[in-house]
């Protein structure tokens, strides 16, 4: 068995981990931490833990993570680096699942999170931790960038595309999220008095997941698009897991069909376990609790515009399950290992 | 006191019209039709009019209005237009809450509905009853075409950019309703356990609001966008009541910031009673239950696009609410007669 | 115009009064307080009564009220007091939303609220202010207690059987309650993500609004149930709004039927404006945004239990709306001014 | 492997047994049927299953079900126990869903589903599949009855006070429940926009559930209770899953502590893989998605009656997990096997 550590367990997406984790058959939690809880049991924290798994619920939090093969780091980002930093000396394979190791460009990086990077040096060599397109680097890291939950939505709709050289430059998605991606953190904007019977969009002047996507659509868009031209803008809305994002691109060709670009879609995606090309507008709650991400691409004939409607859990392929397939991956486990469950639907 | 029937009362629309009309000083509800409850009373199958109020509960419901001096014809299309003649013959003064005349072209009419339109003759001089631009006609008129929910939203976001004639004539409308839009009639579509913790797009292949988005912007736009290249595309969000249209348009002009066009929207809906300005994200909940229209735009300033995120209550300014606005007009009230109530928050 | 000051304008019950108000022809809200937002104005704090209505959303929010001819006091308990004596003193009238003077017994209240009462003696004489029991008091009053939002449900579900004095005095209330009722303080109990898709119930050692119950069924009771044996057991309910009481009793005599207890209901509250009796199961939605309160008595005839269901909104009949009944009747107003609207449905 | 058919595979029932047997090492479905879905295939009715997963989404729906070893049966009553009949002839072992097999008595069967039972002389040997009770029995049978999922939680919540006769004969079980119980058919009651924002209680007449809870109790209660007088009122939740029962007794001895009937509730459930007796109040989102029923007694001291409350997830325990769980033991695999799965939370 391959021990883990979870830091900062009293997340949402730590608990997710938690979950997905009780049903591995190679990692074990041997250690979990979180300031605001040093001394509780993880069942404390968390009833519904309480019951017979191979979660061990009377684990004591701790401040420091004791040592394990693995961590998964589920801090804000700054405070995540530091520990990853830490970790990585301590010779642990990390996931990371801020947005610490995302940017390849420390510059860009200090302008979208308002402060100097604590580990600049590590970010040319750390994969960004989406599998279906980095595969191979990951398999020799010591540490992995999770995505962002509305990155890997977005970036999944638009690799076929640009990878094809088939749309322009001009991009936008329009994303939909449900609360838990806010965390655990009371604030008004979370309450639920605020959340239910609402639809609201947020973050106007720039979401950091947009630096992310535009690294990694034009590391694929190669010359063909070396400067996309991309809108972004997410919403919340009143539901707790689960992000649609709606992507609106240019064809450069008026003679694309819906059939053909789905035939171009399911052709990239053939051999990836948790990306599936579907023939009709997908739900998000076909994905509840479950790593798939769902993707539906169709030309709207009247515009000749390409529209990609792609959808996930935020929690799961959006952050802990995409974790531990990542996780998998750093050592050498079969991809899909702990992670073939359905969808809890309805 | 004006004397008013309500046809289709068993709709969710026409619940809230007798809302709404219960608040009226001017209006009286004096007939209520229905077919699937011929004979029942009001309250039969509304239990919460059994109150004190202006709405009489006892009302029998009948199969033809009795004859008033207003009617409301809250049918599906096809079955409205011929309702709507009757009403016409009869000296009723019709608003009429179907799509059936608010289309000038009966061929486009027949291309999004399918079937020939019983009427064509009155599609020239009905005014698509959306006040923010049709007040005049609407005053001297007998029959109104009440416009749709998604139309509402989105025609009143884009109506001063293209006015102004300041954008491209592309133009990219992703609408998010609540459930109510889909109305009474039971479907598994709208479910509550497929609805619920859930968002999907839907009519992918093009929505019948459409063209009346694109006929009513053409018309604002004159010569200068006289081609619109719409994408519309809806989705569903797992709440009752609510539209939120995020409008991406292309402004020709580099120089436009957030502050100028918002002052461009503010001066263009200065007098008008429903539609409010707004300098930050506008939510859904803010108009539950209101007439209030709220707009929110502003450029994103990495692309130079024009970004208007607009809302409303699509059962109360989306349509019964428009309805009694544009009825106060047919009978020259002031416009805002029995429609000022604030929207139920939270 | 009767000039109004809403005291802590920032809670959701303060928010719920100016919606209520908008639409009232005598009060007019001249001073809003409120310490975490003083010098901020109305519009700001709650961006969706920027529209044109009878409230004033330029209206500064000060710390302390300005003198006005009435004053809801919407502070939590032990701050209401002292700030209703001030304002007593400066000859305004009252209506307290707090629970500080809602029991007749001092020291009740301070075993419930863990802390000596700041003016006991007004304790006597000031008004419960459930108006269906204590009309005539209140009309005489400067001050009334608003009663809360459960006792009002469970107390009106009561009242008609224990003043007859047909059911022992075992009572059994087992309520449910929207989110709303635990206000607008963000908290990990009150997050979206929490509420959502769940039920529990809470406060199991004893809920502060037991003691207003038995103390005003055993005044209607008089010596045929001088000691209410009464477990009181709230919900949580994944709802903004709406409280639902259902309410378990034992008949004393065998033969009572459902027929003959709703007459006895029906009677008992036959010129009530804002309970309903009603033969069939009422549901929350029927009373969303509405003053009324719907209540189904029936006799449960394998075990002669009388069981009656009640529900309100929360914040209307059980806040805001009883409280501007409330002060009608301190101002001798037709008590159903301002409060005619009928529920949003759906 | 065992194999497996799932009659009515269009249920929501039968969907959660596909999301738990994709996880079940010793299962395997190879038959599915359901009229209103003949021809087609499993991956068309639920586009959630095409994924990559143990349940093969290729099946193609029949009409009758293909030799199994077990069968799930997920028909309306009545139905259910002629298909059930047929099974067994077969040699099919059967967990049937339904109600036709959980009355012991013909007569109690026939007063409350108002018709003739098909097979009354299975009624006497069939065990009532509540594992926790009646463990020995299922082992030995080739039909189980699986309970229904309100009598699930009640019943749970009632046996140790019961069988320890600390409790006298009078019950009143308030529960709540999410919409899915009501099953996939639309109707209008079900609809999103009547069951969101609302709670009320139905089947006041009498809930078919009562009978299961009745018998099961008295039985474990034997000369201490044998007549039972149960009021059981169930309550429509807007959440998709769970139920939470509330449950009120009187303790014969004053003496009792909360302390000490949680002890003697612990000594109770122990063993008992997927009954957890807590010391806090229960949330129904501790048990979404997992086979867990936790239980939470304590003493109302101020009544000194017993309120016991449990809660499950009406899908799993309540349905198809307890149906695993009890196939499980026809077949003598472990009883935990492919039940481990923690809840989905938040």
């Amino acid at each position: 068995m391959i021990t883990v550590a979870i830091v900062n367990v009293t997340s949402y997406t730590a608990l997710e981990l938690l979950r997905l984790l009780a049903l591995h058959p190679d990692f074990v939690v041997t250690s979990v931490t979180g300031r605001s809880a040093v001394g509780r049991r993880l069942g404390d924290v968390f009833p519904q833990l309480y019951v017979q798994t191979a979660i061990d619920s009377s684990l004591v939090i701790t401040e420091e993570a004791a040592p394990t093969a693995l961590a998964f780091v589920c801090l804000p980002h700054a405070a995540a680096a530091v520990t990853v930093l830490q970790l990585l000396k301590n010779g642990t394979k990390v996931v990371d699942l801020s947005a610490d190791f995302r940017l390849r460009d420390a510059s860009t990086y200090e302008a979208w999170y308002k402060h100097s990077h604590p580990a600049p040096e590590l970010l040319a060599t750390t994969p960004y931790g989406l599998c279906e397109r980095n595969r191979e680097q990951i398999q020799y890291a010591s540490l992995v960038a999770n995505p962002g939950c509305y990155a890997t939505a977005s970036i999944l709709a638009l690799l076929p595309a640009f990878a094809a050289g088939v749309v322009h430059e001009s991009v936008i998605i329009d994303a939909k999220s449900g609360a838990s991606g806010a965390g655990r953190s009371p604030s008004l904007t979370t309450l639920y008095d605020e959340v239910n019977e609402n639809i609201n969009a947020y973050s106007l002047d720039g979401h950091r997941h947009l630096p992310e996507i535009t690294q990694e659509v034009e590391a694929v868009a190669g010359t063909q698009a070396r400067q996309l031209r991309l809108t972004f803008i997410p919403h919340l809305v009143p539901m707790t897991r689960g992000i649609l994002a709606t992507c609106y691109t240019d064809l450069k060709d008026k003679t694309w069909t819906t059939k053909r670009v789905q035939e171009l879609y399911q052709t990239y995606y053939a051999s990836e376990p948790f990306v599936h090309v579907v023939d009709q507008s997908p739900h998000t709650k076909w994905s509840y609790g479950s790593n798939t991400c769902f993707i539906h691409p169709f030309v709207d004939t009247r515009t000749q515009r390409l529209v990609v409607v792609s959808c996930l859990d935020n929690l799961v392929k959006g952050a802990a399950g995409q974790a531990v397939q990542n996780a998998n991956m750093l050592f050498r486990l079969p991809e899909t290992t702990g992670l073939t469950g359905l969808a809890v639907y309805p």
